[in-house]
């Protein structure tokens, strides 16, 4: 048995069931071993960024790393910035990178390059020395290291660069799975401090963000906003928050500053669940970077690598909260719209025609102006952008369909992002995954509009119009969505825009709706 | 006047023309200063990897440094893999990329990253801690650094990653242009020990690239080997070479390893300018990697950074060969073909229609095997896949086709290569340049066949078979095209290709044609 097998092995034996690959001529021996191990799931994207991005839309829905297969340096480039979206998801990924051989580095052949240095933007462990002796362990490390703990805790990001040496070597066979490291409990005098706060009367904020946010926690969380009074709310991005009718009510933090802090006005308290100080996405010459209120403090109940649905339930029982109510969204029967493709109508009609656990993938402003109207809409599982890396959307849809099967996935996407990754709806098509993809056809990147008036700038020249306006000419999106084989439509009225979508529900494999707006 | 505004009169003082963009938030002063700057034509991609790609392209055809403009570490992440192209080129570009201030870093906002460690694998200049005082000194510096000498010379990358408050912060105004390096000659004592070499009467051959591989290096090359016997040779995958009928007849390097051995056999002197030994592009269990046969000296007449030029020059004089017959590549009338779109009809299709003076930019097996027929074609620029990351060739041609508006562009992409970069398609249609794209529609990643067959496997089982095939469902280049606004044909016969591609060759702007094959 060569290198090659005995990691597929041991990584299949670990529990890794899909392989999303894009390989080359140094990586035909981890295809060969890919061909001999059928129970692990490969998986072509046309481009490596898919690859990553399917990666982490999978990790996000089943807890579980997949693995990447990548062609050297700029393979693994060409993943980075969905990578960079899954480190700040806190998804599990393993990197499979392939290399030359160390004895052949020195000639400097063409695909050369310094892999590593790329790998450290993203990575929480990095290996690249494995020989064919030891590429089975380190596969296995690999894996170990990117659960924080259990798989469905947070994760990070492996990867592994392997010497082509490495995996046609003779191995003395696959590894056994290592022991999973357990999760770090929550100092009990911590827990008595936060719950000290929050009986004082003064106004608190709990912040659910990573494990803090997951069904479990936020109910948790519910128990002691509704005992304490103290408000809760996630962060502006999370990776993945189940919503909608029945589900949890929860805030959710804005995105600009300055609306941040006028929905922390008058809080005394700021309480972190897996996640940081709250901060502002970039940084303006007007409006400060760390966005706590003067007065305010701020404690910190879990970090991200301890166990924040264990240090919830513990507050839970420190303040006897266990029988308090769980405030819940709420139903709200909705009509569908009618009329022009105005934002509210739009939004209107996604609510509307929600299917009941439908998990929504969006990278967009207009996905995100969704979110608030779908929490009175059919439950799901909605998956943010983490990193605010454009061209997530689509690859982190066709990550979590390949995990849901039976599950509807709707992708919102503006036209700026969707054209970033856009070779994703070729591996819907070919694997016929049930993915419901809108692109908000505005022509322009919208928000650049917004942030450059807010640099008080009040007349755009025409070269800053021209690098904001993605029409001239206009993408037709139904022509790209049937060149990569995904049957597609326009909506132009918000009716039409409802029928497509419910059209879509009900019917197997991929759909693509252009939206115009 | 802000550090933004400074740096932009900076580069285009220096001769800077051309911003490659897609911006983001954090460099809408950049954006701004790029309004108030029109002598610098700002060109918008929906994908950095196109902008990229078109500054290597540009830098290959006019010798000068094009400027990107990236957001963030996920923006210069999606531009790696055609810089790590642009690098094995030796085209000189610089990237402005944007960055959070330093005093934002810290809070670990969802754009932050280590982008440093990124430009690392590619730059040979990076500076990340710029302040509006020094913004414009660093532009000037990073210009000079691009180039190993004047414009025209081989060059490297430079990397500006400035943060915001550099960018918004008051600047004491533009810097002047540095002084320009020159480049380093050759050693008087290294050109006589060629000469000897040369004149042993021993099988030699010298290998050409980089600088070694102009025109006016080429011919005098030619010269040396008519007057001494030797032969001539170019690398594999040279960034640019001008071919056809009239230009100098040269041979190149084949790719595989086993026959570039093969053609230097009985060759006792290899003789290296603007390159490096000849290394075998993948490594293999069965081949070496250094590709030199036993008993065969190695000699270095010019290294890369060395004046190739006035050394081959000076070699001519010392060998007295200023007056030697250069053999040129001959003009061969070729009719049409007629019949199935085999590869040979489909390679005579191309050479028989080829315009004068048109730049061929290709990243496919097909497109290579276009190179040699023709060389008894009309005269051309021939723009290579350097690096080997596929997804270059249509960024490429795009750079190109900005550098010289007066030609027209071929570009000959594999249906792999082109999934990677196909938005380049829409900066070709808004910016109405004249490019024309073939895609070889074999609905494979073909090499990989061929790569997997080398290893001795003889059945390509149904998992490694959906790796390397990327019908299923085919891809429509058509409808791709149509859905970035570029006309477009599919071609069935050897034909109808040659008639598109003279439809093409006489109508302005981009047009694609699906080659099925």
């Amino acid at each position: 048995m060569n290198g090659a097998r005995a990691l597929i092995e041991t990584l299949a034996d670990c529990g890794v069931e899909l392989c999303l690959a894009n390989p080359g001529t140094s990586e035909m021996h981890l295809v060969q071993a890919l061909d001999q191990v059928p129970q692990m799931r490969s998986v072509l994207a046309l481009f490596e960024g898919v690859c990553t991005g399917a990666a982490d839309g999978y990790a996000r829905m089943t807890g579980k790393p997949a693995a990447t297969l990548l062609h050297l340096g700029p393979g693994l480039a060409n993943g980075i910035a969905n990578l960079h979206n899954a480190r700040k998801a806190g998804s599990p990924i393993i990197n499979l990178v392939g290399n030359h051989p160390q004895f052949h580095i020195g000639y400097d052949a063409p695909l050369t390059s310094d892999i590593d240095t790329l790998a450290r933007n993203f990575s929480c462990w990095i290996k690249s020395c494995s020989t064919a002796d030891t590429l089975a362990q380190d596969g296995a490390d690999a894996y170990t290291a990117s659960l924080r703990a259990t798989p469905g805790s947070q994760g990070q990001i492996s990867t592994l660069i392997l010497g082509a040496d490495a995996a046609w070597g003779d191995s003395p066979g696959p590894a056994r799975p290592n022991g999973l490291p357990q999760r770090a409990k929550v100092d009990a005098g911590n827990i008595e401090q936060v719950a000290k706060v929050l009986q004082s009367g003064e106004q608190a904020i709990i912040i659910l963000e990573h494990d803090g946010a997951t069904e479990a926690s936020l109910e948790a969380a519910a128990r002691i906003a509704s005992h304490t009074g103290c408000r809760i709310m996630t962060g502006t991005f999370p990776g993945r928050i189940d919503g909608g009718a029945g589900r949890v009510n929860v805030e959710r933090m804005p995105y600009f500053p300055e609306h941040i802090l006028a929905s922390f006005a008058g809080v005394q308290h700021l309480i972190l669940v897996g996640g940081q100080t709250p901060a502002s996405f970039f940084a303006y010459r007007t409006t400060p970077s760390r966005l706590v209120p003067e007065g305010c403090q701020v404690h910190t109940l879990a970090r991200i690598e301890e166990d924040a649905n264990d240090a919830l339930n513990s507050l839970v029982d420190a303040l006897g909260a266990s029988k308090a109510t769980i405030q819940r969204f709420e139903n709200a029967q909705m009509p569908v719209p009618q009329g022009d493709m105005n934002t509210r109508n739009m939004l209107q009609a996604i609510a509307a025609t929600l299917p009941d656990n439908v998990i929504v993938a969006t990278d967009s402003g207009a996905g995100n102006a969704a979110h608030p109207v779908c929490q009175s809409a059919a439950p799901h599982s909605w998956l943010s952008l983490t990193g605010g890396s454009i061209g997530q959307g689509s690859p982190v849809a066709t990550g979590a369909a390949l995990a849901c099967p039976d599950r509807r996935v709707l992708t919102l996407l503006g036209d700026g992002g969707a054209a970033y990754t856009i070779q994703s709806l070729w591996t819907q098509a070919r694997e016929g995954l049930n993915v419901t993809t809108v692109i908000f056809a505005n022509r322009k990147y919208n928000i650049l509009n917004i942030e450059y008036a807010r640099l008080g700038v009040t007349e755009v020249g025409p070269i800053a119009e021209s690098l904001f306006d993605i029409g001239n000419p206009d993408i037709n999106w139904e022509s790209l969505a049937k060149g990569f084989g995904v049957p597609s439509a326009t909506a132009n009225t918000a009716e039409e825009f409802a029928r497509l979508l419910e059209k879509s529900y009900s019917t197997p494999g991929p759909f693509l709706i252009q939206a115009m707006c």
